[in-house]
């Protein structure tokens, strides 16, 4: 599909078809998932994936009983590492490698410089990895919507549960992504979309008037 | 441009061409850009779009001297509204009018439950706001590609010094989000692509093991 089609005509679906999302197009989803840009790289992302009945039942308790937890094909826990420093090395040894850095001496700076940021306060670390997650959550759902598969993000969970289940500690969980086929009948497919903010109220030049 | 392409393709580009991006061009940015998703669809992202020179020059000041801060034809500052329930009663009305709810008492009591959240810490709606607002930042890095027009986000800022410049008290300044036509011979499209992690390394299936 046309990207401005794309951007477009997506939107949050509730109600989802029978039909499973396999290993080979979760594969592909996640393939083009991971080309979105974080700070400095450093892809703080992980993907949990969650597609058995009983996991599912079990994550919909998390997130206060929403309905469409139970009825999507997978749900997706988006985590973010609290470790920003997690990849660096790698990272940044590639940037070396590729001439996006002089030499190895400054990726083995920026590593280090990174590692700093442990000593940040946990809440800027949160925010730090919610950003660059959440990029990635957004290229997954508009990558979905091209592929023909649905998705709805959820906020409305229980972090420290949805924590303590999984055993993610360190990892800030962002979201959660409901995705699947969108049933035929779903009712937001057939309603008018939901309105948005217009560009004259979103956009300020220059300065800011609230 | 296909969706999958624009996905694959898009890339962080630090050095773009002499041309503007004019209002027509921007107005057709953010029009694609406000079709993110968001939490309960409360959309608290505002943009602050800064073209001249001068305040360009300003900007790279509290952007820690990042070059391409001034190279770019324009840089845009994606605030995040820190009050959750600034578009409360419009959204859901809307959501009322459209279907979404039964009725305007679900509407009104669903902008009481959000205004509640005004209470929670600062840290909470930091977060919160965060998340939508890099999935719009998402969205219009995306759409810029697919319009030819190449970005660079940016994290590396003074909040602080921002949130006083600007006068932008009660958002939070989530991004700086630099964008401008590519330079014909701009490094980044030279070089190899920067590695991601891969599909294997990020999923993890009903279960998490870091």
């Amino acid at each position: 599909m046309e990207t401005e089609e794309t951007i477009r005509t997506r939107r949050s679906v509730h109600q989802y078809s029978d039909e499973p999302l396999d290993d080979e197009t979760l594969t592909e989803l996640f393939d083009r998932t991971r080309r979105a840009p974080s700070s400095f790289n450093l892809q703080p992302w992980e993907f949990l994936v969650v597609r058995d009945d009983d996991n599912l039942a079990e994550l919909q308790e998390i997130a206060n009983g929403q309905e469409h937890v139970t009825d999507a094909a997978a749900v997706v826990v988006v985590l973010g590492n609290l470790d920003p420093a997690a990849h660096a090395a790698e990272v940044f040894t590639d940037w070396a490698e590729k001439g996006y850095l002089p030499n190895q001496e400054e990726a083995d700076g920026l590593t280090q410089h990174v590692e700093s940021w442990r000593e940040q306060d946990t809440s800027e670390n949160r925010l730090w990895t919610a950003k660059s997650a959440s990029l990635a959550a957004m290229t997954m759902m508009t990558a979905a919507w091209d592929m023909g598969i649905a998705s709805c993000p959820m906020g409305g969970f229980d972090g420290d549960a949805l924590t303590e289940t999984y055993g993610t500690d360190g990892y800030e969980p962002v979201m959660l992504v409901a995705l699947g086929y969108p049933a035929e009948d779903a009712d937001d497919l057939e309603r008018e979309q939901k309105s948005r903010r217009s560009v004259e109220e979103i956009t300020h030049f220059e300065s800011f008037e609230a």
